[in-house]
């Protein structure tokens, strides 16, 4: 017998599950609207040649391929040497932002010159599962195309706060800082351009190893000892402390103009958001690095998503360079911490109603009322089978539906019917007006 | 340079798109839901073996298969023979109602014992793309679980019914018909049981290739023509006829008591839709046949979808036979219809105000304020470049905005600002108070 379960790392949804996931996306999406972002849609297969060399050595080995079919794949079969390249040519998709990009390369000249769009859908890597990771999620993505101003960061970073916000999360900060100030980090302190990927890869454990830990990789990644103390020193200045104290000790640490200029637009990009949501979130936090190779600018990181800026990643596609900032939330981190936070409200899903005929009781003008009803807008469940009153009433209040509408052959002739509370047992008489009085939702 | 188009038969949808397969499913969920379907999503994913031999041959040659990866692949790929089966276990979700079986048999003990889902997903099929056939396209399917009630098959005609009339498509038909019909009419006219399948496709061509074309296709199959000709006479009885009269020539042309049972369901099914949405659409047709192989009951089909009972599906699964029937819409058929037809009706997505800081005005106040009619419900534009104002307002225009909100140094300090009506050219002075009064939404 074949297993009924899910693929590994991949979950179904039933209908309580659902009601939350929608709850949520409900109100990141009416945040993103009300900031003026417009929606995307992108199929879930792109071209491999799309995805592959964005995402890094490791993201090019978590790409899920799918394989050629048919004829084609029987010639391939038959070759002597078969390598991964002939089997595949489209992946699943594994970021939203990778599709933008390739979007705005398409279609530039339809697209609004600045164009703020949200995006909604699953992403899938081939990730060994563990809790809270899956190989298949959703992400939820908003980014600004088209200029280079703080205020497209301004936007992105105050849209993402209002969503935390709304959703409850009152202490949530986000992380910030500077690509260009990593380099300069990493220019500082002697260690060579070739090193500086291998070297943002450990200071971005800061977290997790501490900066022991940080100091050992950066050593076992051929630094200097006194270069990694000294880049280590760097990321950890002022620590604990507040934004203007940390730009402060950066500036007197890094003597490099553009280094400088970053810091200065880190600092505009506090102002700015001072009278809006994303103002007390904003934390600047010189280890945060992010793995991914397309940012290019200020760099954004929080428990629940991150994102930034990536100037050259459209001009990969087009030729043309279009700048770009954006932000992407993580949709299965937020239920986790929702749920653990018991921070959903209650999300009825019962319908207000269970209309119940009696054994003997001709069905069709049931079905006929029971559609005027739906008809006017009230969430109606019909008895799927037409057993003793008992019984239909025993599944109804199973389903936490509260009303049962009890309808036997008098009541249909008479067109007046039955309306019962199942949990106080009130019953009361009603024509069809009455019944759409008692039971509009209000 | 990389193609930026999309994958061969799947489509980037830009915001215009998005809005208006929004706007359809919105009505499509309200209906489900109203009529007291629950929500379920289930993974892009599923184990080949869930889905292999479910859609017959031809649907197994148009799966999407997931090609393994890292060390098992290249192992794999190092065998002297390799096999298709050797390089995926997985692949797309093909249908919605595949799915549903394998969910009903892995959780049924935590769903309601009649389970009513909606599922609105993508699925994909290789097939070779035409005018409104892609490789990535929505279903939206509503199936009711655990009863042979004739009830189920009324609950699901009338939702799909119900959401036909809410998206103004007044006169489209479902063909109903029943396998259990399908099956007398092979019997009777003496084609063997082995040669039932390939009748049944060739009879489902009716409407396209015509009587003849059908009889010679069945002899083609290797019928003999007086039984290709009396089951062509069967399946077109009483052509144009109402549906009392297509049940009583097909009475009096099946003398077999399975199939008086199956009429006489179809019949029970026109009764209990008479006075509901589906009852003036029902259309018995005998040369309906529907090309999957798992139904068992009372199938229909229209031009926007079909669906049917299929009693044994759940049971390939679990071993527990679990009776079913649904009905699938396709989001994408039902979108080009709407299109040619213009039954679209104005779908705005607009920011009502596009907020433009004249060049020297300080923007963080302006950010805040911006936020604050956000946090009111009002969708708000900001400006992405502070430009002079002349730009900024040829902008709001390019995105149809009808409001600009124009604050230079003055305004900010003073606390009054100027909302300027762009079609009009009507300018007023307003307070924060007034501001929120005049750009509430309705």
């Amino acid at each position: 017998m074949v297993s009924t379960k899910p693929p590994s790392g991949m979950r179904d949804y039933l209908p309580d599950a659902v009601v939350k996931r929608r709850y949520v996306l409900g109100k990141v999406e009416s945040v993103f609207q009300r900031y003026g972002f417009l929606p995307l849609e992108t199929p879930t297969m792109e071209h491999l040649a799309t995805l592959l060399g964005k995402y890094g050595d490791e993201g090019d080995q978590l790409l899920y391929r799918v394989l050629h079919r048919g004829e084609r794949l029987s010639r391939i079969l038959t070759q002597d040497k078969i390598a991964i390249a002939d089997l595949a040519e489209l992946g699943l998709r594994y970021d939203l932002t990778v599709p933008l990009a390739r979007v705005v390369a398409q279609y530039g000249h339809q697209l609004p010159r600045f164009f703020k769009r949200y995006q909604i859908q699953p992403v899938w890597r081939a990730d060994r599962p563990a809790k809270g990771r899956f190989r298949e999620f959703y992400q939820c993505d908003v980014d600004i195309t088209g200029t280079t101003s703080l205020l497209a960061e301004t936007e992105v970073v105050n849209a993402i706060s209002e969503v935390l916000v709304d959703l409850g999360f009152r202490n949530v900060s986000i992380a910030l800082n500077h690509r260009v100030v990593l380099r300069s980090m990493i220019e500082v302190t002697g260690i060579g351009q070739a090193l500086e990927g291998t070297a943002l890869v450990a200071i971005d454990k800061l977290d997790k190893i501490g900066p022991p830990g940080v100091r050992d990789e950066l050593v076992a990644r051929g630094i200097a000892l006194e270069a990694a103390q000294r880049l280590l020193d760097l990321t950890t200045v002022a620590q604990d402390k507040d934004n203007a104290q940390v730009l402060k000790a950066l500036r007197a640490m890094l003597p490099v103009p553009q280094a400088h200029q970053a810091l200065d637009d880190l600092e505009m990009l506090c102002q700015l958001t001072a009278e809006a949501p994303a103002g007390p979130r904003l934390r600047i936090a010189p280890a945060l690095a992010r793995g991914l190779s397309y940012y290019t600018g200020p760099i954004f990181d929080g428990s629940l998503g991150g994102g930034g800026r990536y100037d050259n990643l459209v001009g990969m596609f087009s030729g043309k360079q279009v700048p770009a900032v954006g932000f992407s939330l993580g949709l299965e981190r937020i239920l986790l911490l929702m749920e653990e936070q018991q921070m959903f409200p209650a999300l009825p899903m019962a319908a207000q109603v269970m209309v119940c005929p009696l054994p003997d009781t001709p069905l069709a003008p049931v079905v006929g009322l029971t559609s005027r009803l739906r008809q006017a807008g009230i969430t109606v469940e019909l008895s799927p089978e037409q057993t003793r009153l008992g019984r239909q009433l025993a599944y109804a209040d199973d389903l936490h539906i509260p009303y049962a509408l009890i309808i036997g052959p008098d009541e249909v002739t008479q067109r007046i019917y039955t309306l019962k509370h199942l949990a106080s047992g009130e019953q009361q008489q009603l024509d069809e007006a009455g019944l759409l009085a008692a039971l509009q939702p209000a």
